[in-house]
């Protein structure tokens, strides 16, 4: 399985792609091999055999040095794709290796979505040095496309688009779109616009072919075309796109003038990233400073995510002493009866359970769009249905447990616990989320750990008062 | 704001399809009126100027029974339109509600994908009702797409593609293309095939348009093209297109002939459902029988709810016995030094918090495909650095109000205790995705509830052994 891995050994370099650890090392010595005999043109091949997003995955194999060795062998627009694919640090950190030379004339070769992109990613004097030894228009086109803030459209949009003027013919359009074809991202919607740039239609490729030849782009387009604004959120016109199932969406600026699309293979990107940051909140995991998506988690560092993780946890600390204070403030009640510790571990997780799945289904429902604040009332009603019901389950259960450990008159109260603290755990995750949207924060934040600290606090409290009074009762008689 | 919904007022449509309550009831009470005066050519207006997706939006604001009767004032085309786009519960309600002979109107008129979804959400006497009124062509197809299981390849194809035979030239295509535009789902992608069907090769629009006319397809087309299977997960086949930014992808039997592709606008439904299960999960709600995904969460019945709930809640009881049992083993240190159940609710709750946080950066990086299986023995290195660090930032945190609240000797226990549940809950929040993901379970059920549940045990044992041991030791001098 030597040369053969240039030749016919596609299976094996799916292995290798996917995981397999000795496909992955054999890939890894051959490749070696290749660079230290300076095999130019099987490293050439093996390149070009492969999709640029996987050459970009082999080239990780390997220590950023390695990788600027080995697509120095390529050509210059192959190189380009393989950095569009590059994960965010280690095509900073081959850019930075290649030296500015090199790393211009890549950068001419990229697609100008991707090229603001990596030019965000580089550090000032990297920037400040290539600039001079990009073409003016493309200087221009970097320096606009780079001064969006990160997550606005404008951030993600690309200035490839192809527009049209309203009184060309199809034909003219379908000849225009034929010579522009390999400097576009897409030629399967066009832009109308008219002498001011401002948008002011849409029209497809298709509707382009099948129109009469001498028809006007102007009698063809979509003149109310869904558009967004450069300062939108990126993940707004995400969403959007996804729903009208949209393949591009132009973005206007303040002028209502067209200064780029966002297309379809930027909405995966953006509603992952998207997705993964609810999921990171949902677990305590956020807080400010740089963010850990969009970066191949292995290579995130270890610091990095104590300065996520460590003021949450010191801030959930303070919700649970207030735990503590429940207790001591009981400790009589415990002293009395010390079996009543057996069960708290028991009612105050069930508490915290429950609320932590009311909130992950909130939290969700709502990042979905499927919920919205105003429908808080009608599921609030639901929520304390579904939360009854649980109780009641949940208290039956351990009824029989209480009995048989702890006599009938704890089962009872064990039993009272158990729907008080679910019900109370199920609404502080039903409306927690709610409230945080209320307020303009992320309802997110509502994490599972959060819920299930407060579900604590309020367990403890409920649990110790209805031990003292029945217990207290039936100690009186 | 009465007629003028009708010709200007986007802006106010806008506000009621985005949620606002005043909005969207004048938007009912017009569209109420209109119907009730048999306004016929007034509703075809209102809702021709709409997008279908907001269309379908506007007929949720009623009941299944009033959105029968306002498609009916539509031509058939929008009708199907309009139904692609509802939710899938009000979809089989206004299916159930249509009747046989007009259902199977909007059938014919539906693309082929989503008329085999449709189809699927019937119930099997509506099926048997709508198959005969169906031309012969029709209900083979339904029949073919409609047999693949739910989640595969198969079930979210369609068989509205472009095929062409390699011999013929550009020219050639592109006409043939522009003649079967209106019947396809994409014209942007055709799927080359020789005699028996056998996908061969993939060619863009973009691609013919550039090519000289008289060059055949053969030539222009990659025959090396990106393909799935009909029983691949579709899950699989989303994340292969997001990875190489593909807009359609030919799906393949068996027998190595093409039945269908999988376009771009499914992969957002996709990889959106993917990620609410996964979220769904964390959150420890799940469970065999009908999924909550893909359907309006507001819509979901509250005792799916609790079949997806409960399972969960009582299966952690057990769990959680075990650190009752925990307690009363240690019953007599309890007794002792009652002032250690201050710090009992903080102490096992940090360990959950830390668990959580590693199981949620595990599981997510787990499901972008960012850390395989393999690389578990690298992350447990670093997050063991990670979980000492965030150890012993809490165990300084908290040595200061055990010094304050119980003096030295309970300070350095819970100093100690600290230090090792945040150690024990990040490494079983790391582990555990790990372990199950070797199991061939799902990573994500390595909830947040069920990783705080174990840490809850672990912690109890901990922070006991330590008190018996260090406090022990303090009693005999």
């Amino acid at each position: 399985m030597t040369d053969k891995i240039l030749l016919e050994e596609q299976d094996f370099l799916n292995a290798a792609l996917s995981g397999d650890n000795s496909s992955r090392k054999s890939l890894i010595s051959k490749l070696d091999q290749y660079l230290n005999s300076n095999s130019r043109d099987l490293l050439r091949e093996f390149f070009m055999r492969l999709h640029p997003a996987d050459s970009a995955q082999v080239l990780e194999f390997f220590s950023p040095e390695k990788g600027c060795a080995f697509i120095k062998n390529l050509d210059l627009e192959d190189q380009a794709k393989i950095f569009n694919y590059l994960p965010a640090d280690f095509e900073a950190k081959m850019a930075q290796i290649l030296g500015r030379r090199e790393l211009a004339k890549i950068v001419s070769a990229m697609s100008h979505d991707e090229r603001a992109d990596l030019f965000n990613r580089l550090s000032p004097e990297q920037q400040e040095d290539i600039l001079p030894a990009l073409a003016q228009a493309e200087r221009e086109d970097i320096r606009k496309l780079a001064s969006y803030p990160e997550d606005t459209a404008g951030s993600v949009m690309t200035s490839d688009y192809s527009a049209l003027q309203p009184e060309i013919t199809a034909r003219e359009a379908m000849e225009k779109l034929r010579r522009e074809a390999p400097d576009k991202e897409t030629i399967y919607q066009s832009f109308v616009i008219d002498e001011n740039r401002k948008l002011i239609g849409v029209v497809s490729l298709r509707e382009l072919l099948v129109a009469s030849p001498g028809v006007q782009v102007r009698e063809i387009m979509n003149s109310k075309p869904i558009f967004g604004r450069a300062e939108d959120e990126a993940e707004e016109i995400a969403d959007i796109m996804a729903k009208y199932d949209l393949m591009a969406m132009p973005i206007i600026n303040g002028n209502e003038k067209l200064v780029g699309i966002v297309t379809f293979d930027d909405v995966h990107d953006i509603l992952e990233e998207e997705a993964t940051e609810d999921f990171h909140k949902m677990g305590s995991i956020s807080g400010h400073g740089e963010s850990i998506t969009g970066v191949n988690f292995l290579q995130v560092s270890p610091w990095l995510l104590i300065q996520k993780r460590l003021p949450w946890l010191l801030a959930l600390v303070f919700v649970n002493l207030l735990s503590g204070a429940g207790i001591a403030f009981y400790e009589d009640t415990i002293q009395a009866v010390v079996a009543l510790v057996f069960f708290l571990p028991l009612l105050i997780a069930s508490g915290g359970n429950a609320g932590a799945q009311s909130a992950t289904l909130m939290v969700r429902a709502m990042a979905t769009g499927d919920v919205q604040a105003k429908d808080w009332f009608k599921l609030l009603g639901r929520e304390v249905g579904i939360a009854m019901f649980l109780g009641a389950g949940m208290a039956l259960a351990v009824s029989f447990i209480g009995v048989f450990r702890a006599g009938p008159e704890v089962a009872v109260v064990v039993a009272m616990t158990m729907m008080a603290v679910v019900l109370f755990g199920s609404l502080v995750g039903c409306l927690l989320p709610f409230l945080l949207a209320r307020f303009n924060m992320d309802p997110a934040t509502a994490s599972a750990p959060l819920i299930t600290s407060i579900a604590d606090v309020g367990g403890i409290l409920i649990y110790f008062s209805i031990a003292t009074w029945l217990l207290g009762i039936n100690t009186a008689t």
